[in-house]
């Protein structure tokens, strides 16, 4: 049985860490509880974004600080997910999980639980095909354990951090004779959240195993979850994963419940979402509401509704900032504010075109 | 007593003039009765975006080659009005405004009506300053009266294209010894704008013409028209100006209503309008939308509802840009798709951050 | 026995063809004479680039009004190429060439010729593979006759346009079952340019035709051609082949000479190709250059000169937008000005990280 | 009399300090010498950029840590001038300058010398203004001093690392009624600069205190240093200042010399600039450059040698950017290779289009 605790905090530049110092000066959260940090950033979002590694880099060292630890060691313990991109309305902000071994005994009802994990660094050959696959569903599987959330019924979303290709790690896959599955470093970001939300899909049962193969990730759009949250950063070489859900072991006060947009434009499936979380349990409207996470993208059949739209033809913007400022501003229509977490780049998550929604809130 | 007919036709490219030719041939629109072409093009929608200019040089051409004209003959005669920009899930478009003298009497209710006018070509230094101010009004009131559209109350839309200024064009006021409002082309387009809209606001009696000063332009942000939509081109000199209104001396099948978003995610203020134009007059539901006229900007105060965005200090990709993908984003998830014309810098139009919301119907 | 002329005429925008009707109106230039226009055109370069087809229509409605005859029929005669980018010092031009049947018998030197030709559209799967080399090879065999140039060591130039992919294109090859080469447009570009310049090396004899196989382009860097130069631009389906090179049939004031860039600070190159071509005949100084032709890309390992740049890891700036400015300035700095063309995306065209350098000279 | 070294560091990310440790490691650099740190790091160089912030930070934490300080402490000592921009081929890396009191009497011959000196923090309003230009020259003449630079005339090189105003400063400046020089983040930079180099153009006598007015900045180009170098930069609000020259006063291994590019595609000034350096003292050849520092920008009319360029109205790429590109590939090509310090925005340094350029060298 454990506590689960969530905060969210303004960011006022990437190395802003300010709103956590306080919230730990204040006794609310002790930092020696913190297990993630989801963080939406101010850089690109794409190959050469660094202000996901200088925010996690910030965070690790006020940790350490706090801690008497070291930043290396709160990066292994903690699972930091930086997801780089506040196109249009939304806001620089981080999510703080925190849990806590509690004494009571399993509660009646299911509450939010969460659950980390980490799988090994991958070779630059690997990323976007199989091996990060099955590594990715096997570290899905130990999050669920790690967190207690006891079927794949009950988790609510999955988000995972995972590795990119930059042109070093290509030419040092090459010096070894292996070529990555692209040379584009910016289209590598797609196969590693691609192969990683296969890997989610094979954990949670959505699809076999055996069709999670080299071959479908980026081709066979049939295959997706729709609770993987997938983002590429350059600051890493393994998957960092975060499982959320309902359990029975959590006595927090906090539910989470999913739906799924079915098009960057979906703002039905927002609303629904909210309405489920906020149903769940407790009372009081939209002001309960946590975060909500997102995924985005341009839809690579080049229209929305039928309607063509030109993201994918932008050689001056890449179409996960497009997508990110469209989907972005529909959430924030919705919730009533752009402080939400919404990614780009929703391969293999939910249908093509559309992505995951997840809602915390309050009970 | 005249009729008026609007289309909105999808673009494949900003030369693609198949479907407006496609209305040609089919009988339904007289090349003859063309008065407005309101388009959104997929160019950057900033200083260097030459898609405005080609989609209207293709648009010329054809109706050139239909009448028996040049392409100079009908750019003095039809008001072309192209706006940049297709961010996020926007759809390149244009919506044709037809106008042919009817023997009819003056209908008993108002109708949708349509009036153009022209300004002079403006010198560089005049841009953004009080005379580009002065000729906009007196603009607004000649095309009220060539749509019949008899009072300020009536008037829902007012449309301007507008001049920006180039290295070319400061130079050779520098050359004069004249020193344009700016040295910054892109900033330029935001004075030009402003001025503009300021003008609109004098014509309409929304502001006194005597606080329409040169100090007042991009300063005096209490000041705003809250039915003006201004675009600048590199294409233009001049002032271009649409008026939409309702007139008893239109027999059109058409309604017009306006309203005025308050931020970037005001999705009800789309609501309100669409709801309002579709009560006027007629019955059934969205599928009469014909299009949705939005202006956009990002909120110069850095928040929007309290929530620090970043499109103003994003180097990568200019505000206008986050501000169409974020806002047309918001529209095309209340009207159901994303071929809606949504365009950038709303400078002194409607309220900061925010931007007129006007919608045309089917009775 | 044919004459040629070579004029380099300065552009104020993509569509000011002012210069060409001024040189035709002079009576300097008969525009019946014109076989090719070599263009640099100011919009990205990259897929979005429309300044590529507007300045393209512009000139071939120009030259269908001079002749009397439509852009159609113009565009089927007149070999256009519209390279986009004009970054850094790059300053946007065209390059006209002309040729008339002389009455003369073939002089006792070789001097600039010029041969043009044209493959069949190509389907969305055919770009960047063996169709496209090999209807290419082909195509540089006309254009070589047409030119009167007969062998290859006499070839100096091949510069081609190619298409790209689009997503519609993309859409349209799917719904067909067939798989693209890439589903990135800007990708494309590089898989079309690539496969274009085998097509070259094939037809010079620099490589064998066996070896220039789909499983060649963008993977084998070994081969290249000294002489190819190949653009993609999104406003055309075929190939258009140019052709420059020495010949014994034409009696031009003119030649021509090249040399290879190894990377893209070889200055020394550029000032040897243009030693090259000012000592093969005539006297006096750079003042006799007409123009210099060079591709540029950025280095694909990711160094120059062993020093690591940053070009394939800058999500807001293409690479090749990057490499034009670089090797754009490098040019300049050697030939005095910036009005040389300099083109993006050297796949297969020199060495890895350089590119084919070729100057034409007054004799 | 002390010693002076002088170090060049490649960077493979902006968080890379292992070649600065190393250094410390094999005993060749105490890190308690270390008086000012000049780096390139990979961000866009504009408004959002928080490469240079991040690399800074690196610096010191690592520098805390070896000297039992905090980084804080080691911000306040050590001049960091992080620049942002690595265009084309220019390479990231950091210059360290280290001092160290000597033994030794004053030597013959002059030699390479450093001094630093920091301003007070600037409110918003009074960056680009003369506030600025007046403390900036104060603080170049207490650099001077440090560094035992006796007269104007042995100054050779001035870097300046000052403020820029963002939404959240000029927010602030309004809540006190004050308004800044501009309200457009990206223009900040410009005014900073430009009255950064203004200041220094006083203290070495090359304009009179009393022409480097409010009115002058960005406005009288004909004021201007020929060795001023300024580089804005968000994570500052105080002006850091390092003053190069030669002196009796140190006993350092280098020298240093400096002339001006007078255009972009200037590479003679560049070769001049490196002969004189070389041919101070010692012998050999290019192997001997330490670094070269240059200034860049888009010559502001608009031209480069009487060719139109299109820097300035390019509205998806600053025209910062396009000038780094395009210089450092210039200056590249007469080094040798492109890890070379070239800046950004030459707005009073140097003639207009044009900027200084310094050589360090060993003797």
């Amino acid at each position: 049985m454990y506590n689960v605790d969530v905060f969210r905090i303004p960011a006022s530049s990437p190395s802003d860490t300010s709103g956590l110092a306080a919230l730990m000066e204040s006794g609310r959260l002790d930092p020696a509880d913190i297990v993630a940090v989801m963080g939406k950033t101010e850089g690109n979002g794409c190959v050469n974004d660094f202000t996901r590694e200088y925010a996690t880099t910030a965070l690790a060292h006020l940790l350490a600080r706090r801690l008497g630890s070291t930043p290396q060691e709160i990066e292994r313990r903690v699972a930091f997910v930086m997801s780089g991109g506040t196109e249009g309305v939304l806001s620089p902000h981080c999510t703080v999980f925190a849990r806590r071994r509690g004494a009571t005994a399993a509660a009646g009802s299911k509450r939010l639980g969460i659950g980390i994990a980490f799988t090994r660094d991958f070779l630059p050959e690997e990323i976007g095909r199989q091996a990060q696959i099955e590594e990715t569903a096997a570290a899905v599987r130990r999050a669920m354990e790690d967190g207690g959330i006891e079927s794949a019924a009950d988790v609510h979303f999955v988000q995972i951090k995972c590795p990119l290709l930059t042109s070093a790690r290509i030419a040092a896959a090459r010096a070894r004779s292996k070529e990555p599955v692209t040379a584009d470093t910016y289209e590598s970001m797609g196969y590693s959240r691609g192969a990683s939300a296969l890997g989610v899909a094979v954990a949670t049962g959505e699809i076999a195993a055996c069709a999670a193969t080299d071959a479908a990730v980026l081709r066979d759009w049939g295959l997706s979850s729709s609770v993987a949250s997938t983002s590429a950063g350059v600051e890493i070489e393994h998957n960092v994963v975060i499982v959320m859900g309902m359990t029975r072991h959590a006595d927090s006060g906090f539910t989470i419940a999913h739906g799924v947009m079915h098009d960057a434009i979906d703002a039905g499936a927002v609303r629904r979402a909210i309405e489920e979380a906020l149903a769940s349990s407790g009372s009081g409207g939209a002001e309960r509401i946590v975060n909500v996470f997102v995924k985005a993208e341009a839809s690579p059949d080049g229209l929305v509704r039928n309607m063509r739209h030109t993201m994918l033809n932008d050689s001056d913007i890449n179409s996960t900032r497009h997508a990110r400022a469209a989907v972005g501003a529909v959430v924030a229509s919705v919730v009533g504010h752009g402080m939400v977490y919404v990614s780009g780049g929703a391969e293999h998550q939910g249908p093509p075109g559309g992505g995951p929604v997840a809602v915390i809130a309050r009970c």
